[in-house]
């Protein structure tokens, strides 16, 4: 089979590089493009990127030119467009590259809230995809936008969507432990996180309280209408390089005993019926018995990187039970998350016939 | 004036380590006294312990013979006893000690839920120690117990207590991220906590609910009545050396406007009737005004490592404000809380008269 | 093909916990016996064992009964034994094993400069493990004992080999930045290591300047003759949790270019001779260009774990050359040493007609 | 006594921050002017500055209105200038102060090998402090430059002063482990260091080697002849706040028994005849007995920062000796070396009379 040819924007940054080792093996992708910004443009990606992962650089990856972040001018621009770029300046590219034709599987925040955009975490609302179809671009040029959520919203609502669907969720509170490689390179100071804590990360907070309620809604087919349960976030930075913790109390609607969680997790198989996904988690959420787990280090590479781990389920004395989990914030919590719903949009034709103009 | 005699139980441990550093230039104590578990009695301090601070030993203590933890036999025993002993060793000693006629100050969880011993913070319920009159120790020989709360829950109340005070607590969510120090030496192994997080520490959730009930709640003379507030706490363990920062949610009885809890932080200043207390910080709660702080690293040892910091002060979406405190937990919450309740303790008159029996 | 038996005594530590990883998919070995100290014995292995690795244990394992550490009484005594025991125990228990007809490939430092056991690194020595048909358990019950050196010299021994073998070493200067996985589980106290350098390993410095001198010595039928360079070593330790850091200075008997020495690394294939072995790394001497690696975090996996990194060659003012090496400690440097040993072992037939007696 | 005026340039970063920690409550200096780059030229220091220190910015400061960081136009420019700028910076600024008529201390490299500029550490070599009277800027303005050395060469030539002069130094290797706060603020990035090492830090190796023979060479009273002896260095950032920890091996002139070594340590008191030296260890290089010790954690802060740590005095197979030595990077190692030479620039009166010109 051949695979589709895929372009990258971002391409030197850490999500970037993440794209790049995600994807550069897949079997149903392949990277034929990639973009940064101009400090990087022209030069060979080995010279421009300074490669941060623990796996090895591709050869053929580092030989490719690095173009301009825009569509103008690209002298094959792919139909599918992986975008890793800052919020910023995601606004202003990702819909050109949208105008121009292509699939932009992005994983900034910039149009997530965006009324007819999808964010989509497939395990959790696949079937928000459907929203494209009302995007202005799609009527005009066959592209799209699609999103994915913030890294520290996505472990959170792979736990809660089981619960959602089979108790209903009222009211919750996360507190969270956030590594640092969730801010980009170079990002975090070492001077400012080693033997420390910082108890703030811009615009965190809102970005998970609303972002769930967009996750967990339900689509009508024209719009997503809202969850309103309430939500109330603490988000923290921790000395850790990959992976977010997170602690969670929650209320449910319908009130449900230790095992009835338990069982919803263990069965909660969502995308079965979209046939084999290659980066799809075989569980995508894992309950762990250990008293003391998730622990990032040890089990942020559960599934491939693209698994919720869950742990601790007990009592809330306050709202109705808590629980960890924990989710590998670069992997499951941002390419990862692209990728898988690059696959799902592939499996429902939304890849198909797609024909970006050059500009 | 002449310093008042003292002892330390468990000696060598890092609580123990810490009694020692903060008394040995104590105006009004002079350590007399140490003791430890079998392995070091009869050693030389300087030799039984392993001293893991980043001051000096002082060379007087290096040089004092460790004596054997019990009372009996003891050539000179100091009316006063600081305790640093685990739980189930301090369950069989402390009460030796009170019913020898010592003040036994203990940082300990053995006796703190106990009905008639006083779990104090001196900001915070002061008048609790009232409660020693009722110990049949104190009747027998003038000994009794004092505790003060676990390290977590100290900087909790301290933050709490003024708002408890001018709006009354309802309910409050509080998620931990607590340094290694607090399980002591060896303690925490490096290999579990080095760039990761570990969402458990045992029983540390049960006691912060219940010592935040007795430690806000009102002594009628006769006994504590609990606060009836519901406590819901997550606990974690983070690569931090010292200092536990803690994100707090709370729900008042009456409502309050920013400004209002502010004030009641910056007005509070409840030892002020006691006079000079060596210990006792200035400011007992510092308000940081900016948005990242407090932080363990930077702001650990305001007020000697005494003070409890606040910041981030912000409406939550499901209960009424949120925000973050941080104290330092082996200073303000365990050797300093321990040594303030002397201080204060001595004011009230309580460690004069004392006669230690050498059993 | 059918896979041999093989059994691991220590089964429990973090030596033992890899030997499992690196195992129980390996295509020639199939772990059958675990066995580890009387605390582990009669346990299931999954109660026994504290899993610390970011691999999941496999279900398989996690069922198996965990035997005495002895080969008396052992139902069904595998003729090939991997020892991960500390020093003082391996002493004892080691000889057994050999005496009872197993090949005992070991990693612990006991036997490691006995004059009739062979200390192996493949790449570098293999020629040594003739050493074992001196050895009276070889000739008594077909049994014996080969060792791997300290995780502190693999990496080492084996930047140092191609040079040896070219231009001959004269002397060395080592200093050591050390993972804290090497010191085992509960090993280093989170409060030594913590935002700290120790510069102190037990015994560590001795052990490095003594190995070196066996591994690159040369073997005469008979004996290992020792090479003659001066060695001195300084050992550290740091809060990395996996991968040897070391800064080399080298002077050589012949001169020799930048460019000489970067080819006899890239030139280095010892192993090509014996075939596959399936944890041989492709490239045992990896240089890399950058100016600022090896670096643990980012190169320690290289090679699936079994390659040395050496980057930053340099003229040295006082010496010849200087570099940096890296190895994985646990995987080059210990179990997957360890497992390659074996490897080719079972390449020379002396892992044959073993005959294990249950004793 | 009038404190003498004292400015800071750079006063916003790391090196500023300590400049202004050691100073504001000095008992010779006053800091009446500070200076920073064109961001925070005329904003409140308070404002402009991210104060990372762990004790309080003093009230005094954060209202004080930040210079452009020139002489030009300065209203009030103090005859005293400490100087925490980058080499770049240095280069072009710190002359013009000196032409002002500016005593600059100066912390950064640009000047340091400069023939006429003295390099200094005064327990090392005060009397270098001579050569200012070669200075252009001094005859013309009274104004000069003095530099002190790289943070980690500082407590390196400290503990070869002492064998320097008893017994000559030939030739040593030195390996260092040095912490992140001598990269500034925000320097090296958090993805870089934690659970990793850096075997590489840009011209460090180059600086220790030069400035090493500088320091330890003898003042003729025209100029500086250099130590001729052979130094290799290998300098690595490893992830500590604070602190430098450096292994040494070193091969002497004239051969030492370790009590002569450990006597040339303990009687090290170059500044005695300087009288009360505000900032001067009161034992500038302290021998630790501990077999694992110094320790950046526990070390560091020794003589208020300002002290020298040694220990693990060895026989070094290759050369002479081995040792382990540590000091504060950013006090010992920067502004507090800085201070120490104006305080004795005070003593030698040539810090009289200096009129600096606004230019």
């Amino acid at each position: 089979m051949e695979r589709r040819k895929a372009g990258i924007l971002g391409a030197t940054g850490m999500v970037g590089q993440r794209f790049i080792q995600l994807l550069h093996k897949h079997p149903w992708f392949e990277i034929t493009w990639l973009a940064a910004s101009e400090r990087s443009e022209g030069k060979l990606y080995g010279e421009a990127a300074r490669w941060k992962l623990d796996t090895q650089l591709p050869a053929k990856i580092a030989a490719m030119k690095v173009s301009p972040n825009v569509p103008e001018g690209a002298a094959e621009l792919p139909p599918i467009i992986f975008a890793a770029l800052d919020a910023d300046i995601a606004r202003e590219l990702e819909p050109k590259f949208a105008a121009a034709g292509c699939a932009v599987i992005s994983n900034s925040s910039a149009f997530r809230m965006a009324e007819d955009v999808p964010l989509v975490v497939p395990e959790v609302n696949a079937d928000h995809l459907g929203l494209i179809e009302r995007q202005t671009w799609r009527k005009q040029s066959g592209g799209y936008i699609v999103t994915n959520p913030n890294c520290s919203a996505i472990g959170l609502v792979m736990a809660l969507k089981p619960l959602e669907e089979r108790f209903g969720i009222e009211s919750l509170f996360v507190s969270t432990m956030q590594a640092v490689s969730g801010a980009g390179y170079p990002g975090v100071p070492s001077l400012d996180i080693l033997g420390n804590v910082v108890p703030y990360i811009k615009n965190e907070e809102e970005k998970m309280q609303e972002e769930v309620g967009k996750l967990l809604g339900r689509f009508t087919g024209a719009k997503v209408e809202l969850l309103p349960a309430r939500v109330s976030a603490h988000c923290n930075r921790v000395p850790v390089e990959d992976g977010h913790t997170e602690c969670v109390s929650v209320k449910l609607k319908k009130k449900a005993t230790r095992e009835e969680i338990l069982a919803a997790w263990a069965e909660f198989k969502p995308l079965a019926g979209h046939g084999d996904l290659p980066m799809a988690p075989e569980q995508p959420v894992e309950y762990l018995e250990a008293p003391d787990r998730p622990q990032p280090r040890l089990d942020r590479m559960r599934g491939k990187g693209m698994a919720a781990s869950v742990g601790r389920l007990r009592e809330c004395p306050l709202l109705d039970w808590k629980f960890v989990v924990l989710s590998h914030n670069t992997v499951r919590g941002a390419a990862g998350a692209a990728v898988l719903n690059a696959e799902v949009l592939a499996k429902l034709g939304k890849l198909d016939g797609l024909q970006a103009k050059k500009g």
